[in-house]
């Protein structure tokens, strides 16, 4: 048996990443607060957001979050997970769908699965592709595609 | 000539969408506040945004926007422009490439196109693919991609 | 009929503004984070804005929002407008009402008419005065009064 | 020589006011962080306030404050000179001009001085209109106007 | 009987606290808002402060607010209270207590008494150590302990 | 060798603290943004941290950051850790002292030792008592003191 100490564990670097492992993020409610404040900060105040009268009458009767709220929440889920720390380069590109609509009280959480990888020596490391969905607290898919991260070989940093 | 009032011109009906037109959006200059506010609610802070010690010794040099974060203030750059308000009933999805980076002090705009049109009676309307592109104040591509809006179609309300 | 586009419709030169043309702007939800967040900004914590249960004792028995927290979200919708982009060089100044409260959950719009211009060739355009008023859910004037902005003559740019 | 104590003072009761007595509040510097949250807040991403590229070429060269934060922050200062506190029922209503720009960087107090009073024993107190002007570091008047408070009558709450 | 003013009274020196003094603080209502502004600010999303759905299931049945949040609010309200404007050059340290949970909706005061007085000529002052008390709105302490400012000496600025 | 995975480590459970084992966290650097977004949700606007002109001519020659504000991030940099997840039940007390100040621009981290444990049956675990210290980018210690942490025995949950 491992012993577990406070040390932090580190990001993954690309030869790490197995293709087919996957975890789960601890969860996050989404609140009024943060639709509110995602509106502010992107500058969306599309009524579906941000006017709860106009949102009573259409498609979901209520307010709905931003989209990509909700992908810049998973984004911090991702990161909280910590296999990201030091070792991503950058963030290459994403295909996305947005499936469900996130209500205000709904909690999401991030399923991240290793899908493909792609070694990029000359970049000091190579792509790495996740099969990315934000689940709610009904376990419903409501967001999913995938990420594809550029990550650092050992040793190249 | 047309006499121009203070009228809201309301936004796109899915009919009215035509293929190839296109427009640019005003610029918004990023700050330092942007990445620490987009940092603080999305909860991702990933060391190249987040510690200018350590992003010195990185690739860009400096602390670098989020991609998501310049991905949020490009939605809310497009929700700016009017065509949306109102008859835009859910973002579906996106394909999306990070290309360039953003520093702190970059001013960016995004560049809108009409790409193709899928008719979803069912749902009331259509889906409206535009292509998309985020640029920087010396005109470089930072990010592109398209994305997916379902659209009302006129007196589909 | 016109054809409707993407295209932008930028603001209104000093010209364009007819006396007595109006427009209402659409709505916006008033929350607790907008008073919350408007209190920390401004610095403005007087306790029937803050302090829930004090306010259950005073002239409104709830917290109610700060008038210039409504008249900043109204200066928000009166630029999602769009009359005002780029075009617009100062506000100059206003003369205001607060006439009745805003409570949290209350969706509030703005009405804008063209009450009078005075050209100021010299500053490069000249002072179009607005009626403006504020109201809720229930059409009753929560705020009203004139602003004063200075806006651009054609060509004077 | 009155001992000074912990004890909070309190607000002033509508009776307490005399007419000419005057304060000035402490600083606050406006800072690039104060104008992207409330052009956040508000949604008035006008472009002098938000597009460091733009601003260059206009009137006065580099991005502005919004006039209503300005205004807002000075409500805050007005706040925590304490006389307000628990004592003032309501803000009823302003007559404001905006006189000079403030800029990222410069730092603004409050002038307050009481102008006139009226009853208003219906209401249980009366109106106080203060002559109220925004300086800068420099001393310059930026803004100025009169506010109308409602105040407490003494044993009236 | 002293006529009281608009004037500021301004911070205590470290002369005029005299042991044994002591004052409460206004309210402040802890909001939804409050807690996510925070964990942004922090970084600190542990799920009992974010994740509703988790916080159900432990000892307190709901998300509680961080303590330091508290803490954070309450030196916000002793700054309100006057007596530091301008005399307090530090703080210097503290020992602290989080008794009771405090939850979203709860309303919270400070309880301030000067405890202890030690002069630091060299520093131009002294520290002056208050026994600070958060009580909430059914009276209950939440979080209580010691808090020790370093304070002017008159003249010595 | 162990073969690392995505997998999240998880908080440590009270049996797995080992006396005098040490980490340290990642960096993060504190902003203008920080400070102001700090002083607006706690209220603290003390001049030393809200009024540039003012701070000038005090004894650190400049704005310095909150005392609180630096622990909250600490707080925040500990939590990243991970150490904490799912295991710690309540933060239950600390002492603390601010030994320099913190300056716009300096980069935090976190240092963190195991200093004692004692455990608490009836709830279901013990109190970790942490040796922590806040350093910058000098390595200069900026605060330093202990933190008392209720933590899970295994199998408590």
């Amino acid at each position: 048996m491992t012993t577990r100490t406070l040390a932090r564990h580190g990001g993954l670097f690309f030869e790490e990443f197995a293709i087919g492992d996957e975890v789960e993020s601890v969860g996050r409610t989404i609140t009024e607060t943060d639709i509110v404040n995602f509106a502010a900060l992107s500058g969306d105040w599309n009524l579906i957001h941000s006017d709860a009268e106009y949102s009573k009458s259409q498609m979901f009767g209520q307010r709905v979050a931003h989209g990509l709220l909700v992908l810049s929440i998973a984004s911090g889920l991702a990161v909280r997970l910590g296999f990201m720390e030091e070792t991503v380069m950058a963030f290459r590109g994403l295909e996305w769908r947005f499936t469900k609509p996130v209500f205000i009280g709904d909690t999401v959480r991030l399923r991240v699965k290793v899908q493909e990888k792609k070694e990029m020596a000359r970049l000091g490391g190579g792509l790495v592709t996740f099969e990315m969905a934000v689940v709610n607290q009904r376990d419903e898919v409501c967001q999913r595609g995938a990420w594809d991260l550029l990550c650092k070989a050992r040793g190249a940093d």
